[in-house]
């Protein structure tokens, strides 16, 4: 079995912290992983902090990852500081990148409204020494990559649509180059059982099917009968996909095996119907 | 100046690492810290792994915040391991607790559908030791409260509809017992102006206004002339919050002698319009 590429991301903003915004970066970029076969240990939201992201950026390299993200903070403003945090949890200087400043300066030559380069836009082109930058094809701010031992670190704007494009030009292949088994999927939904009702045939099933892995979604109430559970059934194990709709028919027998024939009457679901 | 409380969320669950899940939750409960003044430091999304809730749990618990908040992972089924990661990180065993035995059997009491107390059941009133049970109006597993030094430790379900119910029930009285000063906000949108114009601006207003803290958003393209930007501003300091105002206008002040006066022609924006 082929290990999966591994990843986290860290995201930084007050915005996020104080529920103006809600991170649905993080979210968007998890899909990615996973339907290249990586895996995303962790999202660490952080706020606007030099402390916060050194610290967040230091645990986070400890983990390992094949890749680390960080998310916002790039821009030209004073609260913008992730590179600054980044510089310090690898105890590296912060310079001017000659290729990230010519990306910012075709970038402004661009904009009728402005005719300098000022300290504030060579602070988009201020990284840490040893740095890459990776090309922003829809805003300012280039995205930063740098080697840390086996971790690549990526450093991108917080701007949804920066984000997107940088990820999509340059972290999608780094995704492909090593990409790992995309986890197959089944997922079905039980009506009219409870969750603990549940639980002991998912068990029988998950020790009759090891390499899959099961995910149960309660999503009805639990105060009246009629409830609904989304089940998903993942091959963690390339070599079991083939197994989840058997794993599925298994469980579908031992749950109404408990409901007709259960001497004690300990488990019984009123009905059980699958669908879709 | 009074210090504002503090807060952590950890929230687990594979769901929310693949990308199948939007954690919403945590955005909702970062809401209501910031209307009871509290300061939420850091927001954890986790694996559904014994040793990735240990490590997160206990990297949490060094940083001492006043309040520690898991999500997810207290239901009956086998993937639910929260509160055996929390046992692992506080070295403290794990027991049936009888307050808590107590509401799932006064719980299922009520479900014509299931008559016995399995192990699945009892699983939910299974706490580490020295923790107390919080009510769960609207679903089976209780909440978990354990105080560790400084900290309190609340552990409540991923359902969104019972950890809103046990977060309003249990936890908004801690915050409103220990209420910080909720900061107040101003925000504008400046239309025609890129960020990096805005920056030596807001840059000044800054300077001048010292215990405000400035977030810009860029909300437009960078690639033409006319983009937006959402500017928010806060009172960190609560002698400050009468000055938002004053700050708006002054950076709009500025805006505007850079339009207009800079002999260099170093910041022009277009055209700047206070938009709401």
């Amino acid at each position: 079995m082929k290990k999966s590429p591994t990843a986290e991301i860290i995201s930084v903003g007050n915005e996020l912290l104080i529920g103006h915004t809600l991170d649905t970066n993080s979210h968007w970029m998890a899909k990615r992983f996973t339907r290249f076969g990586w895996t995303l240990l962790r999202i660490t939201v952080l706020r606007d902090s030099l402390a916060a992201i050194k610290d967040g950026v230091t645990g986070a390299l400890r983990r390992k990852p094949d890749l680390l993200i960080t998310l916002g903070g790039l821009g030209p403003t004073h609260d913008d500081m992730t590179l600054k945090g980044v510089a310090l949890a690898l105890h590296k200087r912060l310079i001017l990148n000659p290729g990230a400043l010519a990306m910012v300066k075709a970038r402004y030559s661009k904009l009728e409204a402005s005719t300098g380069l000022t300290r504030f836009r060579r602070k988009m082109a201020t990284f840490p020494e040893g740095a890459k930058p990776l090309p922003n094809p829809v805003g300012t701010a280039p995205g930063v990559m740098i080697s840390v031992g086996t971790t690549r670190l990526v450093s991108l704007p917080g701007v949804p649509s920066e984000m997107k494009a940088i990820f999509t030009g340059s972290v999608i292949p780094m995704l492909r180059a090593s990409k790992g088994e995309a986890p197959e999927e089944v997922s079905v939904d039980l009506v009219g059982i409870i969750e603990s009702a549940l639980a002991p045939a998912l068990d029988r099933t998950r020790k009759a099917f090891p390499g899959l892995y099961f995910k149960s979604h309660p999503r009805g109430r639990e105060g009246g009968i009629r409830t609904l559970i989304q089940l998903h059934v993942y091959s963690v194990d390339p070599d079991s996909s083939a197994r989840l709709d058997n794993a599925i028919a298994y469980l579908l027998r031992e749950l109404s095996k408990s409901a007709h024939h259960d001497p004690k009457g300990q488990e019984k679901p009123d009905k059980t119907v699958l669908e879709s």
